[in-house]
């Protein structure tokens, strides 16, 4: 994609550690873009565990299937990931693609059928050619290594302007392990999940059960909390493994106190990644921190957060750089959750703009638009109810995206 | 506003005939535009019923409270409408202007304050000036006339390119009745209400029951099924007055079958306005109707249907003249409404684009091409569940509509 790298995208890629158990590949199959990298092959040890969390969407594509039936059984040896065709909406092909590549990845990897995780990304409706995954695979298994995590992220991207990746360590027991990310997602991204792909890598000892735990408590804090248009993928797709190869005692429960720093680190990691695919909201040139307080109770919180996540009116005035906070009355009302009109108080940058119910007395614009012109903005609601309260990370809503998704196929 | 008339408008504004009973005048106040009319008054005699619909937001402007609490009364006398300032978000002081205005007319005009509905749309948050309405109410009611429809259409608009209304006619007991419409709204638009103003004026003879039960009925079928934007206003309101000029019987139910032809009508003017709203939606390029059908009741042919055209990803597809209908399904499918994937059947411009879950087999795009390029897009979509239905209307999201909303208070 010919799109310039976001404004918001971080200085610069980061260092990932290899992690203990895990190797990985990538190749150029040539399914729907040219020159580059768009298949990624991630080969586990024996003994891997797996847990994850994919798409409510009712329409969900065929690989998110096979994900989600896998996962049951908490074991994983290969993760192949292909970008430029989601696989989804393909009908029987779409079954027979996902097939196609579990039983050559199988015969390759040495391993067991629901041992292997498939996810798709990219245009809708248009059938998989499976095979070009399938022949490039012999090539990724003798290419695998340790360390190549830069072409990983790069492998996963579509319409990304910058590859996504973050690490952490963390130590259990006081045995270091690590814990490595890579994600992709700028479009049709709202929760439920963000959309997009993210896997997590770590060598620490962990039953599934206590994974599948904590990647579904991080989701919840970290890609639920993203949206870029409100639009939910139909691929989404979050998977973490365990390869287990760290040489603490296994710990069987997420609620283990020895995972107490674990469960920081991997919370921060996965908030990393989430507000990198808000950096990289297609045409996004602000990113933008909603924080919802006086709610209800979290849920309602987080629904009213998202409504003026969402708004188109909220997100072009921050575009233009306008403070026009009666838009955040606005999508505060239409949000369909308890909210007291007159007890309301919005704070920009820092600012008080209004309070129970109205503009502030004396409400001086100027610090405020100096704070719409800056790349990062803030905005905190207090809707006056309750103690409920949410993050939510979002962008602005630019030509840029009507550029990009007007003329997505071409 | 400087933006250019819609390309979906009307080729011209309808010739109105007066309403028996209703007078109007509208005045240049300066509230927010220079050299417009901005303030409408429509006169109503004596025996005046009214019923009406408003927004269900929860940040709700003041003159929406009024025009709840005064439609309880059943009667109305004087309708005062101003453009460029929402009095919404204003607090104590948005209640004062309202009841300042509500005291000048009710003086002027000679009639109780509950006789009295307000309307008030613009910029959210900033406080009205109530004396520029009042100060111009005098020459107002010097000037008011049966015909002056277009200027009444113009006083309201804000955003609006292009000033809306409709007639009808229809027979009570023999007895020839008008039903004029005015309207306006084209951003800040979805259902309950659509951001909207719309009065309707009729000379039938109807008990405030039968106009309630008539106006609810009808916006259902209408302004609800609406979205540019998926932003509900603060403001929303749609009223009905029935002078009870003509000469049939007195008609105090809205299902007595005296009321078949006028029902018919109502609701008929009602989708044109609603229509019109559409056409007017910011930036639109495209006329965008959307046929769901399959689904598991009405409601939840609604809801996706809604979700199909609030998508940014499906109106910037159409905006582009891109046949993505991979963005349907991914909106079918984050509905949250029952949807058979599988069963799932796609029509675009009355070609078969994908049924059984997955494109028609020899799909050929070409004749979908052709329909994507016209002014007039229809998009039908069966989701295999059951026999709920639903039409709703909208526009594409286009760089105008940016343009519009990124600047809109400078």
């Amino acid at each position: 994609m010919a799109h310039p790298i976001s404004p918001l995208a971080p200085p610069t890629f980061p260092t990932l550690p290899p992690v203990k158990g895990v190797r990985l590949a990538s190749a150029a199959a040539g399914i729907r873009y040219k020159d580059r990298v768009d298949v990624l092959v991630a080969e586990m040890v024996q003994g891997t565990t797996v847990g994850g969390v994919v798409t409510k969407s009712l329409t969900a594509a065929a690989p998110v299937d096979l994900c989600k039936a896998n996962m049951k059984g908490g074991k994983a040896r290969v993760l192949v990931v292909n970008a430029g065709n989601a696989n989804a909406f393909t009908g029987q092909k779409g079954i027979s693609a996902v097939e196609a590549t579990v039983s050559a990845a199988a015969r390759i990897f040495n391993c067991k059928r629901n041992e292997v995780f498939v996810s798709s990304t990219g245009t809708i409706g248009v059938p998989l050619p499976a095979e070009k995954i399938t022949d490039v695979m012999p090539a990724i298994n003798a290419a695998l290594k340790e360390d190549d995590w830069t072409n990983a992220a790069k492998a996963i991207m579509t319409t990304d302007t910058f590859a996504k990746a973050a690490t952490r360590t963390a130590t259990i027991d006081g045995v270091p392990v690590t814990i490595n990310g890579i994600c992709k997602g700028s479009g049709m991204v709202a929760p439920d999940m963000a959309t997009m792909l993210a896997y997590v890598f770590t060598d620490a000892a962990l039953e599934a059960g206590a994974v599948q735990t904590l990647i579904t408590a991080g989701a919840n804090k970290s890609f639920n909390c993203v949206t870029v248009d409100g639009d939910t993928s139909t691929s989404d797709t979050l998977l973490m493994f365990a390869t287990c190869q760290a040489k603490h005692r296994f710990v069987s429960s997420a609620v283990d106190p020895r995972l107490t720093e674990f469960r920081a680190k991997l919370d921060d990691l996965l908030i990393d990644l989430a507000k990198q695919v808000a950096r990289d909201g297609e045409g996004a040139t602000k990113f933008v921190e909603i924080r919802l307080t006086g709610a209800d109770n979290d849920i309602a919180a987080r629904r009213i957060a998202m409504s003026i996540a969402n708004s188109p009116l909220v997100k072009t005035a921050i575009a233009g750089e306008d403070a026009n906070w009666g838009r955040i009355v606005m999508a505060v009302g239409k949000a369909g959750e308890k909210a007291n009109r007159d007890r309301l108080a919005i704070t920009i940058g820092g600012v008080q703009v209004a309070l129970a119910g109205e503009a502030v007395p004396g409400y001086d614009e100027t610090p405020v638009t100096a704070h719409m012109k800056g790349k990062e903005i803030l905005i905190e609601v207090d809707v006056g109810i309750g103690r409920g309260a949410a993050i939510v990370w979002t962008c602005d809503l630019t030509h840029g995206y009507i550029d990009i998704n007007g003329s997505y196929r071409t």
